[in-house]
């Protein structure tokens, strides 16, 4: 790229965007998607966080559950917080599962943000629903893949669903739009043995 | 797991909450960290977004300088602009490089966004910068890869700087404390023709 002329890259831009211009006009609909953030590495949440911060910038209406943080205060709560006609921000986990060590609770606490999911998607003036570690929670089987698989088909055309968690199941990310693994190329908590820090995982 | 009674599962997460203990007591460091999101995936842009809002909510002041985005109005900028005391957001891009088709123009405007990026890593008072799409005028030779190296290297100690983008090159994947590859499994402009939506994708 670099031996190439300035008039060389203009030209060769000028095909790219005809190309581009082409593919983007191929794509004509609009739909709410079944968003899935999985896998190993870092920014599955955030990356639902980033995405509720574009909805409400658009004037969407949207409701965030948390199935496994709440105990734990977050800067996204203060944020969120910030906006209440726009958010409806349900930090309703009480930790991590080895830390309740108790699991006819953890089912219980489980049950009770499956409602508030479904009570939002359930009301189409909710633009975007984003179910935080919901993969965990299906991981553990503490709510039945096939219950949330039948929320997701009967929802509203334009809601937008996002779920997050490691270790997705099958049938989850068959059902999905739109599946993004994030990988682990490199970790400072294994590497350096760098703490969790504020802004960065909570 | 199923198979499993409340007794025994109760038990096992007891050790696995002494072992998750143990790990996270091993890590004691804080130090700002350079954050690299690439891939081809998506969630790279807002996965950084995310974060921004997890520091804001902390009380840190946050510097987002946007390299190939700008022309057009996102989401994002509605929220971060309610924080004007915390976030200074910087959509300083012109588009797409195929869309501007002028190289002279799209490396004077790296430049310019290039500087604010260095300014603003140099006041220790932001705790958190953002070179969003830093990995694309990299790619494209605006702006050489030894300059960010040599600003990341002499940052102040406690600032994190997240860097986005496809393609980060591996000079700088090497610099970084946490590399994320977000990987596509599923993408509904591919595989549906859905377009480009509010709260997803800007």
């Amino acid at each position: 790229m670099k031996l190439r002329t300035d008039a060389e890259h203009n030209a060769r831009m000028k095909k790219v965007q005809a190309a581009q211009a082409k593919k983007v006009a191929s794509k004509t609909i609009e739909k709410g998607l079944v968003i899935v953030h999985t896998g190993p590495g870092k920014g599955k949440t955030s990356a639902a966080l980033g995405m509720v911060v574009r909805a409400i910038g658009h004037g969407m209406k949207v409701g965030v559950v948390q199935f496994i943080k709440g105990a734990m205060t977050t800067g996204e709560k203060a944020v969120l917080d910030a906006f209440p006609d726009m958010v409806e921000f349900k930090p309703m986990g009480e930790g991590f599962t080895w830390d309740t060590q108790d699991r006819a609770r953890d089912i219980a606490v489980t049950r009770e943000a499956w409602s508030e999911v479904k009570r939002m998607i359930a009301d189409p003036s909710y633009k975007m629903v984003v179910a935080d570690e919901l993969n965990i929670v299906l991981r553990y089987d503490y709510l039945p893949l096939g219950e949330v698989l039948e929320v997701l088909s009967s929802k509203p055309g334009m809601t937008h669903v996002i779920i997050t968690g490691r270790n997705a199941p099958e049938g989850l990310i068959e059902a999905a739009d739109l599946v993004t693994e994030m990988m682990q190329v490199k970790h400072p908590f294994r590497d350096q043995g760098v703490k969790a820090q504020a802004g960065i995982e909570f």
